[in-house]
């Protein structure tokens, strides 16, 4: 396991990565790692993530108050701690607002249509949490019955919120959702979309099982259903609209199933 | 405070992320900061902002004469003037042309929806200025009631204003800025927006003044009210058309209320 | 021809511009190098490519069974061996998921209107597999049938391949892929397109034919044929389908003849 | 006078940022500079723009026949040579294939509506000229009516091409192309535009004559015409077709007048 400086230190990789790819603006988004049982390594508030050093990351206790550090804690704690809560397996976890999946955050839209199957065995679908004043129980609230669940969380006009078994795995969740939010926007652009249908959905839960092995307790989203036919099937997209499918799915997302836990082979 | 040094590497540093993030072409765009009661700390005219040195910069006095400085002074120095003029808070200032936000500010279109809670406690809404010719006092005109209330200003066919206690944060609001643009362009795409309701946003605003304790004494813009309801109320956006929403709440965004100074705690 | 140890570092190199170009995310995308008649030098499965050494790497043989390497060999070898042994020429490949190409192949629409000059001398038409779950037989005979007549393939559901007589050439032919993808989804937004009528089309491959002396064997895909009329016939594309030219050209884009091999030259 | 030496290294510099600014894809592109009355330097053919040496580049006559290099001549050489020959006062050229501004010039549109005060300034308007086929003389004769006027030439199903008194301009008025592309898209993507009226142009001629004292002696175009009222006459745009305001600015824009030389100050 790493040491406290090397976590430090990844903090401030990852925080650099959120900035130079555009992930956060401003002094938008936080990191923060499980040290122990009782103590989670954070961001600090008011600071831009590209211009971190090791230094400026706090301490802090499962309730969110300060153990060390020169800074203040971010009121956004309350998020990582829920989380680090709910799941045990979790040790990483990055929040951040990359735009295009923000977009999607911002329209009401979850992203859980399977239009990549790498995202369809690596996430599953990402649901979107019902809005919640940041900093408030409000925001926790509309989180809970999703964390258990999935591994990544949009947040009506918020942003988006990725977690695992390490930070490192949880900032590649991060580049999965915002990737995923463009490709698919793409297809809004080009006004259609060729979504897999159920049968190509279960092969790729069937070819995630065979991938076991991962270092991970974590347990991954189930698959987003879709009860449309593949080939054959098109999906035109209403360019004023744009999210009957979406809809659909969202709704066809709660129909999960928990799976088994495994990393995606590329 | 920091030295005269400090600051023409701060400028050059600022400049360089100005060009790497796409928010100025060519020669566009200039950076200042307020080096005393008497004199402007400024980026010099017709040099890339990606390739200054700190040798580069002018000062000029607070009537646009030129000080000292091998270059010559910018002809949008009026515009810095008017500003460190009206706020006695502010000393550093951005101007670039960040593509989605110019966008915006060549569509005729305000950035001032409701749609992203961190946005709401940071800028609150960004108006429009009117058109003014660069260079002359139109500009100034159309600039001057605005800069009391607000902290980052679209110019119509022009591009984006951004200004705070430091330099720093200048240029923070102004990643702000595009960052939400791209935001609010996706939500065009996907065609339909879910603003934040007038309860959520007084809600933020309530959250605002309890992070207290800004070093910077700048009044920060009130909040766009938005008198649409919130969840059950989508907003469709017609592709053809696409600013009914937005003109709604840019005429909303002028009942504004000053509000209390705080910073964001991300 | 370059030593083992050289092609371990340009797979870094060309892993990390895979991932600065935002053509992967995650561990997403795998490259190798035919090494001689019976070995492959590939990357790992589960690790960004932007993050890789050139200890990393694996050799298998060309059943995909690891000979050397400590890491697993990736699910995705299979796509690669298929490709080895259809094409003698080849001896590197790119696998990807640049955005824009991959939402065009989660949209069902290959990339095959003639609107870059210099896209249709350099690859042709790109077409689009049908959808077959990765690792599978189903992904290589999706492959099979394109692989001996194209250098670039858009894989349904799922990303892109491109492949060449070295991985640098291969790589340069995803930038082609993902650089045209941009392209053309611009003058989808514009809602209007104006691709090279047959008559332009065949001076182009009448063009291509004068630069031989390429130091490839590949055969270059041939030609997208466009029966349109170029020049006072433009293709408006309608906003909420967009893809009835593109059907037609991509059913145009079967009726391939093969032509000459050679370079582009700019 | 900048060496042969520095001009070389020039040429890797803005080469690579050609390349990182994703303005080329694969081998595209070429750069040069008129070394003296006989002879140009320029990039040579079949190499990425972002991994040129110094030691790459070749130097032709002004027939374009190889004098030094150990590379081969871009067949591009020709629109280069002709532009030298028409405008005795350009020292450096830009060919790329920004994706946004090659989108425009695939949609058959120019990029000619005044929607930036700078780019008006900068630029005027940016002509889209006839396609033809590359290496040939049917794009040397679609150019050559409006090299003498412009300084940024989009070309239809192809690229654009820009140049200036050094490689430095050049460059820097390639970003102003791409970078104006990019707003004027966001504008078409808004459904609205907002265009300075032809009051507003006017001044802006006028603020360009007072700003003399250009290093170069190349006519900068003149403005582009635009008959619309200027506020409270908005121009929507219809998403499926998205054009005809840019046609009736094409067809204006060939209503130029040459106005006096000076560079923008910003």
């Amino acid at each position: 396991m790493p040491s406290q400086r090397q976590y430090r230190h990844e903090m401030v990789f990852f925080g650099n990565l959120l900035h130079q790819r555009n992930y956060v603006a401003a002094m938008d988004g936080n990191l923060s790692v499980r040290l122990d049982g009782d103590r989670i390594l954070a961001t600090p508030t008011s600071m831009s993530k590209g211009m971190l050093r090791p230094s400026d990351m706090v301490i802090v206790d499962l309730e969110g108050h300060l153990l060390s550090g020169r800074h203040d804690v971010s009121s956004e704690i309350a998020m990582h701690l829920l989380i680090y809560r709910l799941r045990p397996d979790i040790r990483g976890i990055v929040h951040a607002h990359p735009p295009t999946a923000t977009g999607f955050a911002a329209a009401g839209m979850a992203l859980s249509q399977p239009l990549v199957c790498e995202v369809v065995m690596g996430l599953g679908s990402i649901p979107l949490a019902e809005y919640g004043t940041p900093g408030t129980q409000e925001l926790t609230q509309a989180l809970e019955p999703l964390v258990p669940q999935y591994d990544a969380i949009l947040m009506s006009n918020h942003g988006v919120v990725t977690y695992a078994d390490t930070l490192h795995h949880a900032y590649m969740k991060m580049e999965t959702v915002e990737h995923f939010a463009q490709i698919s926007l793409v297809t809004h652009l080009l006004g259609q979309q060729q979504p897999l249908g159920q049968e190509q959905v279960e092969k790729l839960i069937v070819a995630r099982s065979r991938y076991q092995g991962s270092h991970s307790a974590a347990p991954l989203p189930a698959s987003c259903g879709s009860s449309g036919n593949h080939r054959g099937t098109r999906h035109p997209v209403a360019a004023s609209g744009g999210n009957d499918g979406a809809s659909s799915l969202r709704r066809a997302g709660s129909r999960l199933e928990r799976t088994g836990s495994m990393p995606v082979k590329n």
